[in-house]
């Protein structure tokens, strides 16, 4: 079904960013696979095209495209070749507005330049061993002792976790109120930030996945992000755009699956007919197809409507709801189809397979999703 | 979520639309159920009021409001008050158009006022005993005698099959070409058209449904529509605007299931709560709201298409097949949602889960769309 | 698949059971579904042929057959000629036990033999407006007055609701105490025992359904069931078995329906094939097939354990959730499978799906279900 | 739910095998997970201890117990331990009984020994790349020269393909007959029997899968298994032994996939409480708990069937689909109710997840299951 939101510039830059990625990440992707890790000078190559945080002004660096349209263009194409977790849409259009948004003016001389031109890379630090999504249940601290905080405790599954330069880590700041939370800047080198071994996953294998441990790390006033009592809100209003960020890649990961798939059961033959001469074929191929034009008008629609800042937390929660979760069914159908195939890692859908489960979880949970809308009914 | 597709004018003839209903349908839906059909008089008064193919030119009594999103309005206010086969989306959208497109102006002139003003009720006769969906199996047939057509056959399941004073019935033109088909405008009169009883239905219960015998009718050949071998494409033309029709209703169906459901688990209690503050009902909640915000989107995009002239059959195959399974989820959870009160017919989530089962089937079922997207694949 | 548990002597039963539901029941069905209510000169004929209680003592009347598994038989020929709620399981399996369990001797031998002959029909009273399946929640009350228990309250959704002679109420004994509870032997004709109009059903319509009104009904003490606080456990109790007779005659209704849409697929006609050569359809009746072979054998295994006093209420509880929601997919699937004819009440896959929606609410909802099992697991 | 087909032998059995796998293959999967290849020695351990082909006859090594329950132990207790591709049902359940039944008496003697005790490891090798589960699509073929046959062609995902030393390979043996296919040992050495790269696969990691390639093998004729013609036959009838055993170790893993994510989210704390106390995780639970005791009683019925010879095609696939479906389910809610841990390879519910993917697909995909269920019921 057509698209009818991206104007000229858009088709411009998605050229532009596909060509960047052909040359620049494909040729690379088995390689960092198997390393379980990027290589940095790809964040600097980015960096030098404008691909990083091309929305932040041209003061620091930026490009000033206050258009979400390019950070949905960048997810897109990075879904199409199978790099959905990759650099972009977590270093630009997740980390980076943390510091845009909060960061005051001396922070943002301090760091975006660095960060725009891909030398420094980002992380945020939310989550910990043995409190998942759950924000309030986190343990890690950050005690005022005057020009600084002593920050301790740990974080689990952060993604860049061992390339990052600069982390966003949510720490509580008052013991007596468990909804006070700071984010600080921690940086590499920081004494008593350590890191902690790369953590093997199912999917998702070219970005590396780490646990972070913060004893004693003496923290500067100065790498405070905005109110220190005033985190949690940041990331509630954070989150919104990520989770619309997710959605634009995952209903391109189900776009690619569906190609994939498409293209397979058109040459693959089975009892004397291409496999999509099968009713059944077609019948799941139609689901999908539907199904997918549907969530593609929606996220569109979304988009628009972040541009306009208009995106509630709860229609952004149902466009992550709806396009990971079907995401989830795509791929797996899509491995039906291609049958043994499917389980082989060389064919893509077998790694959009292993990529996409991540997808229903991260983020916040499609139980989390739910519990959201939920509250936006006033039940 | 917020729509955007409608301006001033239409919320106007929203209102205008719903105090009607309130007025002349609402009151007597319970007798009309009783009865199995509606009052005849209802009919004019809704021609009255200019709601009967509001798009027609004032020529002929119509508006000239060429603008789907009128019809969407009245498929949707229609379903609100869950007279989903109410007459308007059969006369007017459904039955109406094969007139001003494929009529001449002789027949334009002879049949449209009264149609336009409800004193000829329409209906169409595509269906047949032994044959369903499959238009091609088709025996009803129309012989060419020179200044007239002698048709003979029968016809089932037709909506205003008793109270129709005008029939648009499908024929075979051509012994030797099963694709040749030929529209004929039967009138209430003509020897030989009978009609059968009304069939009983498992909902759907005031809109009557019966069969249609034709014992060598003698058809004037003025009452041809257009070309005697191009039924089969006329009627293909006008079912992708039919099904974009049930899909304006279908999603307004699953909303006021929604809604009906919300009002109801908000108020019922057990075990000593609201039964909303049950996890599993504000979940089943959430993904039944996330679901038709998607659809709703999809749909009024498709309506804006088809205002351009831009929607194809298989996304209107696309629109028809997501709605309609969407809307028998709703109905079917909303039911259970509603437990032992769900089963009652004085409850209307019951009548919306009896009414909402046919969706999935009439003007083509779920498989039928499936069969036409796939073949958009190029398989 | 062939079943395993039945020896000569049930396969007899069956042809004898069978042969008086073809000649008492079959041709009247179609005047009781209209009536809204069976005659009562049924039950006698049914009593006669011993098909009622058939396990109770021969000193009743009974046949002293101890043994589930003519409960079964008759559970599934219901289910195969599309009675499902029909006397037997509710009067037989449901109602009888509460005399012949908690009764006295005294007790039984008033009621028992008319019971047993089918003079004195039963019906059950527990769900009461606004209170759903929530028995804690339940306001009926019984005051001890001496020789008497005053009792007031009402009931809703009580099957046999105006047929019944006898009924088994249940309300709260002690104020101080919410589980406390009796279970009340209320007669036809007691001062101020009312019934209530008869509710109108999706289906089910050969059963009566009503709500029941106590306004000081003085209940005297001989007509006090067991123990009057011990009600609630008798209701537990008794609902294991009432759970396993639901799951019998929903998986003989999926067969029922199975078959049904079997022989339609292979007559009906469309695109020049039987509807039956699609592989959708084949496909679609595979799943059937496959989950309907599993399910019985389940439920035959469940059957054995009961007749043995193996079976928990958590396992009582699975087999009627498996199976219920089992059977909602199959009339489901049977409905779409048969077409427009499918919407047709003269179908009997129609009456079917009109049927089977109650299974998945009655005698605790498939929520209510999953909460018994869940314990079962000592989350 | 209480097993009840299960004995003390059977029961002496599990505990013997289930300590010989805490031995010799618990300690050793990291490692054979690393290296995509078990280590050969533990199939002498296996062998020594008897649970290599315990049903042979004591003449050639084997104990004669012709009981195929201790073969479902074994595939359980591999399934619990997440092994479910691991040497024995392969090589014992699968591949042994293609030589002890169509071998003949100097096979049998050449080659059963060696494979009962462990040091000749077996492969079967149907598919080929472009035919997958399509045998009558087969390349491969055999062509008679006197005193030997000819095999050229080649073989592709077969599981052993490079830890085996005889491989049971399906070829073409006449050109003008499609249906005539031969069953061939082919030994390890052969000259012009080449081994491909190993195959890199989303999950099942300790079995190592390869392409296997045939270039003018001289196979002697007494390496001919039975008739050579018949081996499509030979394939038909053990594949439903193969899709048995499947069913058996499909539900022993949703077994372990249950209780692995129970235990899990009775520890796991989110928002202040355990998950479990969250109602959507109980009743997720409470779903997979009712399916999972479903499945367990039909496979249960199934192997008895099987021991008696009874099981047929239909139902053998009916044991495969629905069980692997299960597990399809089961795997990926039990990954989703671990949150992000679900997606970490050292959660066991991950590598369950991972190899959890194939069994839909191997031994005949679900699709093929449905065939083969639909062509019982003479559509």
């Amino acid at each position: 079904m057509q698209r009818i939101h991206f104007d000229t510039e858009h088709n411009l830059f998605r050229e532009s960013f596909r060509t960047f990625l052909q040359k620049e990440v494909v040729p690379h992707q088995e390689r960092w696979e198997e390393a379980g890790v990027v290589d940095r000078e790809v964040w600097a190559k980015a960096g030098e095209m404008g691909f990083l945080l091309p929305w932040a002004d041209e003061a620091y660096g930026g490009l000033g495209l206050k258009d979400f349209r390019y950070e949905q263009i960048m997810s897109e194409e990075l879904a199409y070749i199978n790099e959905p977790g990759f650099m972009l849409p977590l270093h630009s259009a997740l980390c980076g507005p943390y510091i845009t948004e909060y960061g005051n003016e001396e922070q943002k001389q301090r760091f975006l330049p660095a960060i725009i031109r891909g030398e420094c890379i980002l992380a945020v630090a939310m989550t910990e061993p043995g409190a998942g999504s759950d924000l309030a249940g986190m343990r890690t601290s950050a005690v005022d002792k005057g020009d600084h905080y002593l920050l301790n405790g740990s974080k689990t599954y952060i993604s860049n976790g061992l390339l990052s330069d600069l982390v966003i880590v949510a720490a509580k700041t008052d013991p007596e109120n468990k909804h006070a939370m700071g984010l600080f800047l921690v940086e590499r080198g920081m004494p008593g930030f350590e890191r902690g071994r790369k953590l093997k996953k199912l999917g998702m294998h070219s970005q590396d996945t780490a646990e972070l441990f913060f004893n004693d790390v003496k923290v500067p006033k100065a790498n405070l992000l905005g109110d220190g009592k005033a985190g949690f809100i940041y990331l509630m209003q954070m989150l919104a755009q990520e989770r619309l960020t997710n959605a634009c890649g995952a209903v391109a990961g189900a776009e690619a699956a569906f190609q994939a798939t498409l293209e397979y059961v058109k040459e693959r033959k089975a009892f004397g007919r291409a496999v999509a001469d099968f009713q059944n074929t077609r019948f799941k191929l139609a689901e999908m197809r539907t199904q997918i034009d549907v969530a593609q008008v929606f996220v569109d629609r979304c988009v628009m409507d972040h541009n306009e800042k208009k995106l509630t937390a709860e229609v952004a929660a149902e466009a992550k709801l709806f396009t990971t979760e079907l995401l989830g069914r795509v791929v797996d159908e899509g491995v039906q189809l291609h049958g043994g195939a499917g389980y082989m890692w060389e064919y893509p859908i077998c790694r959009m397979y292993a990529n996409a489960r991540i997808q229903r979880i991260f983020a916040g949970t499609s139980e989390i999703m739910k519990e959201i809308i939920s509250r936006g009914l006033k039940l």
